[in-house]
């Protein structure tokens, strides 16, 4: 019925690839079907300066797309002089997301920075990226844990993300880049194991919709990211 | 119980004043409490140039703060060379409902630009923005068509919006600045008066929230959105 | 004779509202005809790199317009990049004006930021910032000397400032915008309540002027800015 | 009794040598004292947009110091990524000047692009740019008169400029930069040989000024223009 | 005797991986040792502007290194606003490279755009670029030729680089990063299939260096780039 | 047989001027033909970053041109609000070439800014530039040993640049701009008095070239570099 002949409440072909770079701290590459990113968490001993002295540390993130990576080829941001509001805008909610996966006191007085860079592009690029930032912020805390850096392990939530839509009346998962740009809904939610919701976005795209389409929407999207938990969970070898 | 005695499901004192700027095709001066935002809506005869030769017309927004507008001083954004992710975040969601709220074609090849720019900031400086550029765009609209520009009158949604938030468990409307610090959930909601959803962002500041909380949330904002949309149309005399 | 049936020498309506701002040290809106500036000043407790270890203080001002403010939309600064040289050159005038209204050294090691926002612009946005932003910084030393944070009043001077122009040979005082479009020579007076002068820059916008035309400005603007001193003294409450 | 022994009414040495650049059009560099300007004139048959259609020509102005021209060495201003506002109020001035000194009609529909690059400052820079900027300017005119590309030589005003200040309660001509930085006030002048005025910018750096000293500068003033305007004529070899 | 075991004369292990992004018009991930860098190609059916309309077409390169590609994170170039020295330089030298493999009037008057992102760096990123590049362009342009876009296949010289430095006195091939960082001369070179130089840059990092070292140096890089050039036809399928 | 009547390995007029700038620790007029350079050379102490605390030294280069400078006029690069990729390679040659020149760990903990600013351009302006900036940077650093600053003298090299390049199967010496943009090769070498290679720079324009080609290109650039470092050593009193 779609495309690629996938059901509507269906995820795309999911692979994460752990430690894809030699140099990061932890490090995870993504594929959601034609979707490509690279996630990259290092350590950094500094804080940015409001934190200085609290003792309590940061996470923050920064995102990207290669110019070739799309179907027509993108103009690089630098070439602008800066970063596109729709480029900030992913950037501030990774860096949300993955502040509230993790307990700030715990990991002291240091910052994690997350670059999730896109090497191919088809849709669900900052859901994407969540899940596989997730994995590399698992790897690099793990990574300091082990050598003493934290006392207690930083983690305290684990969090996934999928992208919903509305196309001709029907609820969809996991949009692929044909399909966002029909869609009449666009939304992206970020929710944890324990299924609680860490940010919602619901967008109207050609029309408005009800309170009804939006709770549908929420059953396939925590469906959704219940598969790509246990995906995550594989990878970092957890039970 | 609140700080200045509201009820949580009750909205701060709202003012909203029409033809507020001299040169302006449409304006209104939005006051929610102590939140001012002055909406001005003009009308410039050429559209974006993915637009040109498609007979359709545009709606955009542009979002400031006067930097004496908040509590502490803030840097004027053209000393820092750029608009922050804040402000690109901001002017894309009242640019994106204003979209919803017009019949692009009728409107025929041209844009309104509509800019908000924050006098006094306490809060809700998003909401209130959307509520008073749905009146200065109506004004722009209804000049235009008077004046014949257009055949049929583009409005096709009445839009308004409002914040929700979750603080110590309770639910409330309408926050103020020194409420919005404390939330643990915030959430800004944008619809229509048909009681239909154009935009959420629902967003877990210290902690995760569930499916239950974001519908009492929305059914808070619901209510209030109602009272907004009854203002809009008094000053538009509107029956 | 002119436009809004004004006398040669005649002022444009004049009106200070003091305490316009719930959030600054000091603030005052003026109206001086249709041109409509947001003065606000704050004391910010740093200084710039030069005076540190002096134990002097600093003035300085900062310069805006709103896009909607003027007859046709103004693209914002923020959106070139860069402030124009034109709001530099005022910004740098409206400074070093207060700064001579100033004891420095009596306000000790600490900053006042005074900025000026053209909410409506019809000719004389700079003039009518100066003396409203006199005003706004009355108000904000004041506070500071009840609070105790200086121990001597740090105003030394009154200033207030007027333009003045030659159209069709006629010396003219307080151009509007339709006004201000059409002169021949174009002169902006900052002067004191001694009757001092602060700042003169006299432009030949079309046609040379002699030194008697000079003169005649001059007196024009003499009398201007003893009227607006009043209205200022009012406004202060100063008998 | 000056640093140099000069009287307060006495110029620097002046010199202006015509042609110093083998590629541009016009060009002339110009000592006064220690400071030292190379000016360059050249045509360049486009407009500024709203000239467009006009059959109007434009004259424009640029100003630029090498880093290594002053006492200190400066920052280059491309390292801050925009010219300063000394910088541009500077070429604003230089431009308006020299505007005033041509028929832009009898140009016709191209712009003269006159560039004053300081190679080594040692006070008023703007007024010794203005100087060497009108013999630059003409000898570019004279090459495209002599080409035909007018019918009638579009100068219609000689135009030159100087400094006057105030120290220790003396007036003074001509201030290098140990003066300037010690005056009270500080006053650029730009006069015709018809001893019209074409700008005042009259400053109080220290102490505010009476309309009886601001006389006594433009007498100081007139006289050392004179003297300019006699030099540039010499150059350009008029009687 | 080199970190890795390699000898003086060695390369890394080399491999190119063609077609690697779905969008790409001609693609190659090119990993020489732990440098691994993605090339596209994207035809563009525009010219720069000095081309317009004299038939002939253009081959620009853009570089850009991945934050996380480092040993330790480097800062996004959009951060800084502008592309750096480096980069400029860099992508500067491969498009001149990679023009000298094209017949432009052969290519008409369009552009191909090369894309170099580097997703790991250690060493030789501007040699393994211009390699891998080759490789994208050369499929970019079989595509294009297979369409019927261009008559002649547009390719004349085949090109490939390799580093070569002097660490303590011996000439040592292909510097991976560990040995760039100790090296007195480090030098790149471009040539062609027919051992023709295309570009040397040879510089002394620590000690200047005799024609007889540039010798040694040329000898051993033509070798290298002999084995390079081997490998590009092994993937293009050419005998 | 060329433009100038020169043979093909003859250098142009070459004048090196010391002491022209009144404010300069060193300074060198450099003339080239009709290729005109300021280079300036200003005593600096502070270090960058990297260098705090290692007792070590700096030298960094700025290279600029006049917009007038060049045959048809320049943009001035401040305007674009960044240098060029060609400004930035040229002052990172400078500055790489002057620090092979001094003894980083004699000069102690501060740095040596050189700024090369061409007046006229006509060909070989980054060769000049370095060929005047070893003698302002020889001057700066004997003013500085004079006073005490070091103890031993910084120079241990001396350094001068020339270009060569490919016409018409000749190789010539010294090209200006007419040649250089005929150039099939275009060569930058710089040389030390000892006859060692600094910095060999060889990009074929037209045509790829052969090692045959690049050892010609060589002899040419020694014999004359051998001529500058006499020039050199002339004006500086060097026997």
């Amino acid at each position: 019925m779609r495309n690629d002949g996938r059901l509507f409440g269906q995820l795309r072909k999911v692979k994460l690839e752990v430690n894809c770079n030699k140099f990061a701290d932890g490090s995870c590459f993504v594929q959601i079907g034609n979707t490509h990113v690279i996630c990259i968490a290092n350590v950094d001993e500094t804080v940015p300066r409001f934190l200085k002295g609290t003792g309590s540390g940061w996470v923050t993130a920064e995102y990207g797309m290669l110019p070739g990576s799309t179907n027509s080829r993108m103009q690089r941001e630098v070439t602008k002089g800066k970063a596109s509001g729709r480029t900030q805008e992913i950037q501030r909610l990774i860096g949300r997301t993955l502040r509230t996966a993790v307990n700030l006191v715990a990991l002291k007085e240091r910052q994690i920075i997350v670059d999730c860079d896109v090497i191919q592009a088809d849709g669900g690029t900052r859901t994407a990226s969540i899940t596989g930032a997730y994995v590399a912020l698992y790897l690099a805390l793990q990574k300091l844990h082990k050598q003493g850096g934290v006392n207690i392990f930083p983690i305290k939530e684990q969090v996934a993300a999928i992208s919903c839509g509305i196309i001709g009346g029907n609820i969809l998962l996991d949009l692929d880049y044909s399909e966002d740009s029909l869609a009449q809904v666009d939304a992206n939610f970020v929710m944890t194991k324990s299924k609680k919701i860490v940010e919602i976005q619901a967008t109207a795209e050609r029309k408005t919709f009800s309170q009804e389409e939006l709770s549908q929407m929420y059953a396939l999207a925590d469906s959704g990211i219940g598969e790509l938990i246990k995906k995550q969970n594989e990878v970092l070898n957890i039970a």
